[in-house]
């Protein structure tokens, strides 16, 4: 995506080229990804002036080349070292090259300057600031991620009744996207009864909890995330627990339908949590982010936010409320900014009690 | 673990702390994760004198605790200024810190140098190599990490008939470690066919092509990786493919046979790549890689490494032939360096023909 622009990046900047890398198989180096579509181990080199081009280990690169740009094999050379050779081959300048300093570490750093002893400059926030606007092919993807992650969860709530575990909520969310070929965005949180209360816990081989159940789940179609969380109740639930969903769900959904073009981050944060009264110190995380080849991109609506919404953005809005040892209850959609806001994830919100 | 060993490093090496962190919920921080039991978002301080101590965000303060490490709240700080007050409240001395440069990106390392004005020491090296030799309990953790991976690939072979897709045997895979309460060490390869050539090559929701299957697996237990990968034979087989398996089991085999104590990775390697003959020149990749925390450590066992086999080592021995556009067979086993080498992952190396 965004080669052009990438492109203008380094004229603007006087760059010879960008070098995007990835080292470790487990992981996606966004930025590779998102200029090339190749998610495996190597290099990407995208020079101001000629076609961009990948290095991939060996073992690699019939994969690489699936991606329709020319890949190099990296040969038995270190890694930074046939990075390097190949570009004196093609006859690249290399005074001064553009690098991800968000996705590169010291260790990198330290063998790329032994190589090229040349300046670099740190392009990570151009690169987010390019990613944060989805073109409409990266729009029709996310998308249609949404549309998985629904299909998927709808289904386990549908069919909560039959779990017993919190283990088997995610497994079942899990086999049912791997069904589809799709990876998942990330872990899935599954929280029942007071394990809620924390945003992040992951799921344990342990009997469901009574009371609420918070379950974040995404997954990644074709490279692109998608987020969403809905809260369920198991058992006998009391008037007083039925009054905080509501209410939490009427400050989620106001959040969102207010949401126009130019607002300030920072802003939309503040008027959430002015709209959660009492239970605002029991918000304890941003309210959202940009969703796109990361989970987490920009914008980010959190408390101080300077960035703006923006036409053609994908974000996230998930308050919640977390009492400690207690319970918690989050409610998130990923939405998509067009004229106007538009929800891209379509599960019920009215509480299911199983 | 070993949080002494470390203390260790930082008297040798005149450090006043190390410090790690981890800024990404969606990932593992392994020297935190390995010094303090904590995967979340957030900060381990180990100080040269002092206990060590977690600096969290307010959402994974009470994940944070649950470490039995005494946990500070990242407050309304940005993180390196919070980390930087928290160590001044201590009194703690900041002359010298120790960081792990292989997971510290040039961002963060700017804000690190923001607060502290001081020289920084790279211990990446020093981690690795305390992480290579397992404790006991690290032992236990990884054998029964390694049980479940078996339990639930030999199951996968028993049903391979029933399955369509690559997907179907991938989700399958994961619903299993899932419903343990498992997460996988990887995301799953199951390359049928033509897609075996590719050693990552990623599932996809394609009927299984004929021929050979390589699935390779790991999961996590605690936190510690298993990694296995086994072929399997879809249709009718010819001689020459069965010779073909069984030549590379005989190497496989034998190299792990072979193994003793001091003997040079690089050697390994040599030895391996000679027993291959004329098949060595379709094995693309190194032949094991240490396993524990990450799925990825020391000892490196490939071309050139100087590394040692020593007792406590877990690590993989998983030699290959890939023909492009054609096939690909990989056997691998996960096994530990006591007096002798024990195979660690136990499912069957016959040949299922399914």
């Amino acid at each position: 995506m965004k080669i052009n622009e990438l492109k203008g990046i380094l004229e603007n900047n006087k760059l010879d080229f960008a070098l995007f890398y990835n080292p470790d198989s487990t992981k996606i180096s966004p930025n590779m990804f998102y200029f090339s579509g190749y998610n495996g181990l190597g290099a990407l080199v995208v020079p101001k002036k000629q076609r961009p081009f990948l290095i991939a280990p060996k073992m690699e690169l019939e994969r690489a080349k699936q991606s329709g740009i020319k890949a190099y094999s990296m040969g038995k050379k270190r890694f930074f070292e046939s990075i390097s050779s190949i570009i004196k081959k093609n006859k690249i300048k290399s005074k001064k090259i553009a690098i991800d300093n968000n996705n590169f570490t010291l260790s990198h750093y330290k063998y790329l300057k032994k190589e090229f002893k040349t300046k670099t400059k740190d392009i990570s926030l151009d690169c987010l600031k390019l990613r944060q606007i989805k073109t409409n092919t990266e729009i029709q993807l996310i998308t249609k991620s949404c549309n998985y992650a629904s299909k998927i969860l709808q289904k386990a709530i549908n069919n909560f009744k039959d779990f017993n575990t919190e283990s088997e909520v995610a497994a079942f969310l899990e086999h049912e996207a791997k069904k589809y070929g799709l990876d998942i965005a990330f872990s899935p949180v599954v929280a029942s009864g007071s394990n809620g209360s924390m945003p992040h816990y992951e799921p344990r081989n342990i009997k469901l909890k009574k009371g609420f159940c918070v379950i974040d789940f995404g997954v990644k179609h074709k490279g692109y995330c998608s987020d969403i969380t809905r809260t369920v109740y198991l058992g006998k639930i009391s008037k007083k627990e039925k009054e905080i969903y509501n209410f939490l769900l009427n400050v989620q959904e106001n959040t969102i339908n207010k949401i126009k073009i130019n607002d300030k981050c920072g802003k939309i944060y503040e008027n959430c949590i002015k709209n959660m009264k009492n239970y605002s110190k029991y918000f304890i995380h941003g309210l959202g982010h940009g969703v796109g080849v990361e989970i987490h991109e920009l914008p980010n609506i959190s408390l101080n936010s300077r960035d703006k919404i923006m036409e053609n953005m994908a974000f996230t809005i998930e308050p919640g409320i977390y009492m400690p040892k207690r319970f918690g209850i989050r409610i998130e959609d990923t939405v998509l900014m067009k004229k106007k806001v538009n929800v891209l994830t379509n599960v019920t919100k009215d509480l299911l009690i199983a």
